[in-house]
């Protein structure tokens, strides 16, 4: 097991291996990416023991049964993360690609071309096919990783970790390209966070505490992927009948996403035609409403929403509702309370759709559809890594591209500055 | 003077300036730029008074007379500064310019479009005319702008921040969209900077030392601006007269400057046909040349190069010198003393070149052109804010569309998820 005083020499072998990874070309990598599709699928009944070890543990820890369901692989599971490795391999790889090329007066041809980011480290307390989604990302972006995910999926991690490099190394990945940091103690994360001059992003996904430990705590710029308290505001030119599809899809084709709505919002002038309707199929869904007073005078069942509720990322079947008195107080409610993922307005007044766009400093912001598809799959980025809820660097659902930096490679014929 | 007490405020009153400044059209922002301009010209006497101060501290406190030379101001550097924000009134602005356009099968239409930051701190020691330009560069990309400037220019800094702000407010320039921070304890910054909810951005420009600890004790995202250790490769396939003129303009032409070249490598055999008259060049413009064994056999006056010469920025007339076996080594000392900044080789090889812009992992990579030319005027970007050496978000020189982020405007019809 990984101990804090070999955290350096572990990140100095990673950032070496980046260097090699980033200019080994794209059949390469989609060799080895291959390979590793396969490899899962012929591990799999190894994966499947390891990973029962910590789904026993979990179960002896009495963790939620939603938790221990997200823990659990299968065959399915398995082929699911396999495919997801090939998908990775088939996306167009983002290195060597010019994204501007200027020429000066001078004669200099300037031309900024996309580089791998370098060494990244992600901290994460979610499913196991994160970590190989995760490898598989940054492989084709050209990135060396740092993994260090859950002490509750140490088991299932380290063997799927191992079942991909073993497969990688024989189709040429550089060593130490990809680390897996098999000690969860919270000692070695505050030595890796430090290690500004060997990692280069770091990348935290699971509950809020962690992320905000992670940010506390880094030296090393980070993305974070916070909470999504998302909103559809239905305005008073809004079709209720498309609003009422867009606000149960919003909410429960799958709530315990960050791209599900958790608020509600209704103009006044709309609420008595809409809203007895909508929670009522809302209640049908089995969804507990919690509602201002306008709200709960409308519509049976709703119980109060507190100053905590507006603040709140459910993730599960409650949706708080408030009636607003125009456009403005909608988005101001959204600069409030909102955590700045996702929110859509429905409306067939271009003029409030243009407002509300420019307005809610989202970073994604709808008009007349579904909070749901803020995803990469969705935006047509291929698998995406996460998705940020900051605004340096990458914004909203982040593939490949934004696991990607720049440089500028300049062409000259002997010019001197005067 | 600001308490550290009254920094919370300051930040939200900053983050409400944001949201206004954010929306406010080209035009309105021009008028405040233009206006800022001449008002420099209008308030120069005023200006040149409190800068007396500064520069009678600074002689009392015995600072270096280069030192002293930069941080004093005149009429033609009160006019250069004028003219910075009138060019920057004339670029275009980054605000609300689609990236990427996307449609998916579903028919929604998902549009990348360029947004401001937020609110950017500011933390700077250098010139007086940093003030201005980043109030012009900031109000330009539609961001809230927090400066804190060192002790040794703090009246210039309030006497340029208080003549910009009078006059851009009678324009309708938000109030606290630019707040200058007129206390330079450290306390009032350590508060400061872990005002994550607030402050979307630090940028610290400065001494290594201030740049650290910016970096060790930020909450919020940092993008840093750490020395230049710029090399120029002469390769064996060079043009020996080009590589000459490059490497004399990239030491010499301004040496204080973090493009400046710090070190030259040359390959070995080239070394005894264009090193001794090399040499006699720089050191009859007075550069002092610090050789390894090799160098020191081949030319005169050269003192020894030790390790630490290496890793150092100068920024005066020094130069390290240093003959290398191939292109790989001399990579392979780029990537090892260098700080990723700006580096060069001269060579017609094109096969060594392709090389060489591949693996010196430096945000600007030449060939056959002077370092001289890392700027954001020299790249046509216009003012520059400085020169990232990080690799999130924006590398190399930062112009008004670095100072930006993105967001998802996604147009939709009623699309739901399946």
């Amino acid at each position: 097991m990984m101990k804090k005083k070999d955290v350096e020499a572990v990140c100095r072998k990673a950032k070496e291996a980046s260097r090699a990874l980033a200019i080994i070309d794209e059949k390469a990598k989609n060799r080895i990416l291959f390979s590793m599709s396969k490899a899962l699928i012929k591990n799999m009944a190894y994966i499947i023991r390891e990973n029962a070890k910590d789904v026993a543990s979990a179960r002896k820890k009495k963790l939620k049964s939603a938790f221990i369901d997200r823990l659990e692989l299968d065959p399915s599971r398995i082929k699911a993360m396999a495919a997801s490795l090939a998908d990775i391999a088939r996306l167009k790889d983002p290195v060597g690609a010019c994204i501007e090329k200027i020429v000066r007066p001078n004669g200099l041809l300037i031309k900024k071309v996309r580089v791998p980011i370098g060494v990244i480290l992600m901290i994460y307390e979610s499913r196991p096919n994160v970590t190989s989604d995760c490898i598989g990302l940054c492989i084709k972006s050209g990135n060396a990783s740092i993994l260090r995910g859950g002490s509750e999926s140490i088991n299932s991690n380290i063997a799927i970790f191992k079942t991909l490099t073993r497969a990688a190394s024989k189709k040429g990945l550089p060593t130490s390209a990809v680390t897996m940091i098999d000690n969860t103690d919270r000692a070695i994360m505050d030595t890796l966070l430090v290690q500004d001059s060997m990692i280069d992003l770091v990348m935290p996904r699971g509950g809020e505490s962690l992320i905000r430990y992670v940010n506390e705590n880094s030296r090393i710029p980070v993305i974070k992927h916070y909470k999504g308290v998302c909103h559809v505001y239905v305005d008073k030119a809004a079709d209720l009948k498309m609003a009422g599809a867009i606000c149960f899809n919003a909410k429960v084709q799958r709530p315990g996403v960050c791209n599900a709505m958790e608020t509600m919002l209704v103009h006044r002038s709309v609420a008595k035609k809409f809203l007895p309707g909508m929670i009522r199929s809302f209640q049908d869904a089995g969804v507990e409403i919690r509602g201002d007073k306008g709200v709960k005078r409308i519509a049976k069942n709703v119980s109060n929403a507190t100053e905590k509720d507006w603040y709140t990322e459910y993730l599960d079947l409650i949706l708080s509702v408030r009636i607003v008195k125009n456009a403005d107080e909608a988005i101001a409610h959204i600069m409030k309370y909102g955590s700045y993922h996702s929110d859509t307005i429905v409306t067939k007044d271009k003029s409030a759709a243009a407002r509300f766009l420019k307005e809610v400093d989202s970073a994604c912001v709808y008009v007349n559809a579904s909070t749901r598809f803020t995803d990469g799959c969705e935006f047509g980025k291929g698998a995406e890594i996460g998705i940020s809820t900051d605004k340096i660097h990458a914004r909203g659902p982040m593939g490949i591209e934004e696991l990607t930096s720049y440089k500028y490679m300049v062409f000259g014929s002997g010019q001197i500055r005067k």
